[in-house]
């Protein structure tokens, strides 16, 4: 369900194994839609579609947060395996929902209280001091939807946007971390759960732009308590396919941030630096398969978001690119350029993290024109 | 031109790569059908078919030898940008232009006549000894088209088989090879060539069974020797695009076997094995784009192709194959399972030849049914 980058870097893994994969996409040219065969045309919140696309389908799964719990429940009621479930999926779907049970089962995560006026937003600051996260608790992605608010005016500027239909707002203590984290587990309905290599994200205007895995000095027990987080979240919650928990690490503890249900832009490096992709793990967990080694394939690997910028055609940046960097691979969504829009990303993978972050940076500043040699 | 897997194995790069990829097939079920977005039914030796499917395209490349000379050389008279060219590839259509091109360049090869009657085989046997090869020179592939005659009667045999149109009867040396080679190149239409490690390949019964990247026991010399062998004929042909040239090795020597002007069964194991894979490289090369790094990623990879046997639901395979061995690879073709016909391959990647050597024929020998457990 849903025809974006995700559902299109699908297509290959599913084409390795054999498996005949279908994709939901609103319009004909979404970026999946483009490359793969069997596309049913339809919006994600139109029971109707949902019915065409699971007609003949073993699984259905997503490419993204925004398919309505109760269309899902009437598929479910219809026997169509919908993984992962609605039950669980509504973790990813609506953030107060996913701090009440992660509290409930005693996983780390900031200070939060659901407000609904700016009096309950200064109380709740004056216990955990400004600036204050505020969220909607449905809707938002890449930076969408959260604010950062140092004080009670520009609080009561956020609560004035409108709220998306059946969301609340949701006040967060702002943790001072020293990196972002993603954790990253596939698991199956028969319960068997694999574990990556827990990765250093790096956001700009709160849309990833990097990722480095291993995350660097993160230390084995730290990044061993960041996955067993992980798995355990995803056994109590009952996700199956892909669970890529965020996190953010202040030095000296790891707090929870968000939580997505599916393949996530921090294992994008895995397609290259992975001995198994993210992409046909997830595949693999919905189907039930046996899951494939999450093992990097190589010490570093280092993954750069291209960000549309002023270069609407990304092809023109090819010659520079690949004749500059041959180990370099690229990955384009062909979506159409719009500023700060993820278009694409570039990974390289090696032994030397600071010739990788170099060259990584570079090409995803060729791409969107911020440097032209 | 051509649905076959090779197509199919094209779509994950040219998906990766953003570069709009539209395939020729014969039938929807076609391997590639299957998979890829667009697709155009029609036979490759109907003008009308390679017409609409050039049609809007800035490149078009082969998944098989078998398009005629003459349709090719009017699609280039329309502008159409044909990689290789007809010309080029002629000496992949046609065994015994081949031969003569190669002997003109003193590349070479296992001595050789043309032949029209049994007589002429004689008396080739009498200066090469028997037993001798016989072969068609067009139409063959995977040891269709090839036969090794022990003597004069054996010989009349297969001349008694009918000729495919425009064939004529090849004769060659048999050559008392310690292993066969495969060294691939890829060249762009402006010069620019990067050579794979050469491999070892292992047929049963004139079909690719197995290769081991890099030819185990081949020394760095020879191996230079061979890529430089593949980089001069891809040169003096004029070859754009991956070319495989199959090698025989003596122990002493090598001699050319075959020429593939196009992804070879001989590079799948570069999809997990090499930082840049044979596909990526096709596309890179037709479309005359910089190309990737040829160089392999881990010290050993071993594929091992899945030949069609007792088991028609290759599927029912996956629970077992993939719970033994998480760091296997699959590649399935969609094909129907017809005995002895390739329907998929494993790769498996790393240090220790002998564990990858038994892993892979183990998933192959499952699939397959050779084996059950």
């Amino acid at each position: 369900m849903g025809g974006g980058q995700l559902a299109r870097m699908s297509a290959a893994p599913a084409t390795a194994l054999g498996i005949d994969f279908r994709v939901l996409a609103a319009e004909p040219e979404e970026s999946a839609a483009q490359v793969i065969h069997d596309v049913v045309l339809g919006r994600h919140d139109d029971m109707e579609a949902l019915r065409r696309l699971a007609d003949g389908c073993q699984v259905v799964t997503f490419d993204h947060e925004h398919v309505p719990p109760a269309h899902l429940e009437q598929l479910e009621a219809m026997g169509v395996a919908v993984r992962p479930g609605p039950s669980a999926l509504f973790h990813a779907q609506d953030k107060v929902h996913m701090r009440q049970a992660l509290t409930d089962i005693d996983v780390p995560c900031p200070r939060w209280r659901v407000v609904e006026a700016l009096d309950h937003v200064e109380a709740f600051a004056e216990e955990v001091g400004w600036p204050v996260v505020l969220k909607t608790s449905r809707g938002g992605y890449d930076g969408k939807g959260v604010w950062v608010v140092d004080d009670a005016p520009a609080a009561a500027d956020v609560l004035s946007v409108p709220l998306p239909a059946g969301a609340q707002w949701l006040a967060e203590e702002r943790i001072e971390f020293v990196q972002e984290l993603s954790a990253q587990i596939a698991r199956s309905p028969h319960g068997q759960a694999v574990a990556y290599p827990v990765v250093r994200t790096v956001q700009a205007n709160g849309i990833c732009a990097e990722v480095v895995a291993p995350a660097p000095g993160l230390g084995a027990e730290r990044a061993v308590e960041a996955q067993e987080l992980a798995l355990r979240i995803a056994r109590d919650l009952n996700v199956t396919g892909m669970l890529a928990v965020e996190l953010f690490d202040d030095g000296q503890r790891l707090y929870v941030n968000e939580l997505a249900m599916r393949p996530h832009n921090s294992g994008h490096w895995t397609i290259e630096g992975a001995r198994t992709s993210q992409f046909e793990n997830h595949l693999r967990a919905v189907l039930d398969l046996p899951l494939g080694s999450p093992a990097a394939v190589a010490p570093h690997a280092v993954m750069v978001n291209i960000l549309g910028g002023d270069v609407p055609d990304l092809y023109s940046a090819y010659r520079h690119v690949m004749a500059r960097d041959p180990g370099l691979k690229v990955h384009l969504y062909g979506k159409e350029v719009r500023p700060g829009r993820k278009v694409g990303h570039v990974t390289v993978v090696g032994n030397d993290l600071d010739d990788l972050l170099a060259r990584g940076r570079h090409a995803a500043d060729y791409f969107t024109g911020a440097i032209d040699e």
